[in-house]
């Protein structure tokens, strides 16, 4: 199956947004066993979206448009994509009442532009789009397949993985693929490889391995071509535990495991509750693990002290530790976590202090300095972090740690977590 | 001077990497009144690569072509280029040279693959590429320009600013055009079209007006293009002033600026102090606020409150007020603002408490019901919002207009605002 990935937007010509519905499209197609032949971009215009069409539905089995559908009126792609078909455009009477209801629930009024966004080229297919009042709108024309979908990543995503994905796959049984990702946590990509440099030269020609390195966490993917599913299948998966096994402390889960949630799992399990106190994460942690549905059941919530005096009122960090050792100090987090476990009543505590940056940095403790702490009533591990000089690098990478801390500390891994590490 | 954007490389098409360089150029090709007409990207692919050329050649006046150059694979890029200008390639001795200098500078040897390098299409005027090996490639052909630059981006930066930029501004003195972002919050995409239709209307021709919604944000984009640049960029200045003043309440920036930025310089500029009690939200408002840097200024803390003993213990939420109204109540998002202003000692707080789902909902509060309150010590407005039923988007959606609302009440313009509103 091969695919060319087309988006439609000015915003995209002049640069305001950078394209990442691509990138996210390509991968999912990647793993699926389709390959993409091309991409390209055009504006808000008629003729060049007819264009870029011909040359895409020319070279590629599947033409994913995404972008140029809204209620403005700056959509003219529907016009376009009628006119390349050579049909005209009709009224959608369902899809219709179903944005009436939308609005009806939301206790406002639809415009006339709602209405037309109702007309869609007469040989469409609709998809369902849960997240938005624009269906996703699917052709086949002349053995080749085009779909049609909005530009908001939320609403692209929902409809690839939901409609569009599937059909594809149904669409165009391809030859066996099979991939299998490892997620660790805690190890740069160049200190990985490193440990598992044998493994990875040790690999048959038909298997092989991928770093996605993000922020402290790097997926691991096994992709392995055969002939027969089964056994490339067993093959592929007893591979992957081969990997698990020389990496046990860095692997936190498979596929699209989140380490919010598996954490989540483990406090369930061990009926844990958890409560953060957060300086220069500034609420990313409790934010991330209540992404995750049914965070409730173990989670309590947040002390967010950016300032010290929220630190004492809050937490009882006492004066004293904050004046000798500073807010950024092995002391203050400790105190922290002390302070989050008898005041949010839980059992326990992950707390961060550091200084993100830009400003705020002493040569004693330059931007990037982090300390994390976790613990509960009994007992508080912590660890020094040296990360980097951009603040929003500072404050996810310190997040994560602090994730992967919980993670440790609930599972009985960390004995030797305490004092001073570096990234 | 219209433009077409060239990216070469596997790692693009497989989703591996998101290509940035692609905005970034379009971005300062924009400012230089260039016109982007189109990008594409394809694979390390011989056949690919020229079929992209050959149209990207014919559309435009100038090619930019990133990507598929450096010690591993540049021989099938230059190789696609050398047949498609129907020249052979030459060995640079200068450049050879260079990179030996280089190399013994790092300490380190050179490979066979690093003397390929300095083989290049005949035609090539080369570009000095300070930050790294491989140089830029200028074509000029049958009144047309391709550039080939390296894929990395600060590399491909360099060239564009010092060597690609200045020499297409010299060779097209081009004609002039303008753009004016503006930043809105609180209305969707097509309630804010029906209220600034008849100016979209009354637009001339030459300018343009184009939507850019994200989540209960919307920029509104003018661009317009012209004979005199100073006329046009106080003709353009005039109708973005014009447009502004149609939706006072909603516009909070301009070009690039973000929502948390301006609250916290009104802030400043008050002298005022913030606090955030979350629920649904989990933290995330605390967290965008703190992204921006100096935000400890101002911004004091948070208490997430997800659980309800947490709402009393630390906010002062009266057993009765949850067990007579809920957690999800007017009545609670209130105590929780009263709270927060005293225990966090700030001056004003905003506090939201929600159904984020996707469990929790019941007829009278399904899914996606969220309350959210901001006052001081004296006054006190809240709004009913009914979101959806996705869970990230009820969180994010909700953090915005939670900021909106501070934005709003910080701003004294809160008159309307009390009780109920809908998305």
């Amino acid at each position: 199956m091969k695919v060319h990935i087309l988006t439609i937007g000015d915003e995209i010509l002049i640069g305001q947004i950078v394209d990442t519905n691509a990138a996210w499209m390509s991968r999912q197609l990647n793993l699926r066993g389709a390959q993409v032949i091309g991409k390209s971009s055009v504006g808000d215009d008629f003729t060049g979206i007819q264009k870029a069409l011909k040359k895409a539905i020319s070279e590629a089995d599947v033409v994913l448009i995404t972008g140029g559908l809204g209620p403005t009126k700056d959509d003219i792609t529907k016009k376009a994509l009628a006119d390349f078909f050579g049909v005209e455009q009709v009224f959608h009477e369902a899809t219709w009442e179903r944005i009436q209801k939308l609005f009806k629930r939301w206790g406002r009024g639809t415009t006339p532009a709602h209405r037309d966004q109702c007309f869609m080229p007469a040989n469409a297919e609709l998809l369902h789009n849960k997240m938005g009042t624009a269906p996703g709108m699917w052709f086949e024309h002349q053995e080749k397949i085009a779909v049609s979908m909005p530009g908001v990543p939320y609403e692209m995503e929902y409809l690839m993985e939901h409609e569009v994905l599937p059909r594809l796959v149904a669409h165009f049984p391809g030859s066996p693929i099979a991939h299998r990702t490892i997620q660790t946590v805690g190890e740069g990509e160049s200190r990985l490889a490193a440990r598992i440099e044998d493994f990875e030269e040790q690999l048959p020609q038909h298997i092989k391995l991928a770093y996605l390195p993000n922020l402290g966490k790097v997926r691991l993917r096994l992709t392995g071509t055969g002939s027969d599913q089964e056994a490339l299948e067993l093959e592929i998966e007893k591979k992957a535990l081969e990997l698990e096994a020389l990496i046990p402390d860095l692997v936190f889960g498979r596929e699209d495991d989140q380490l919010e949630a598996v954490i989540g799992r483990m406090l369930l399990a061990n009926h844990l509750t958890l409560g953060t106190a957060e300086s220069c994460t500034g609420g990313l942690i409790a934010h991330r693990i209540t992404t995750i549905p049914g965070s409730s059941a173990y989670f309590m919530g947040s002390v967010v002290s950016y300032s010290n005096e929220m630190k004492q009122h809050l937490l009882g960090v006492r004066p004293e530790t904050l004046e000798d050792h500073g807010a950024v100090s092995e002391q203050t987090v400790q105190e922290m976590v002390k302070g989050a476990v008898k005041r949010l009543g839980v059992d326990i505590a992950v707390a961060v202090s550091g200084i993100a940056g830009p400003g705020g940095g002493t040569p004693e403790k330059p931007v990037g300095t982090v300390w994390i702490a976790v613990g509960n009533s009994n007992t508080i591990k912590t660890e020094k972090w040296q990360i980097g000089t951009d603040r929003m690098k500072n404050i996810e990478y310190s997040a994560v740690q602090a994730l992967n801390l919980v993670r440790r500390f609930v599972g009985g891994a960390l004995p030797e977590c305490t004092g001073q590490v570096g990234v």
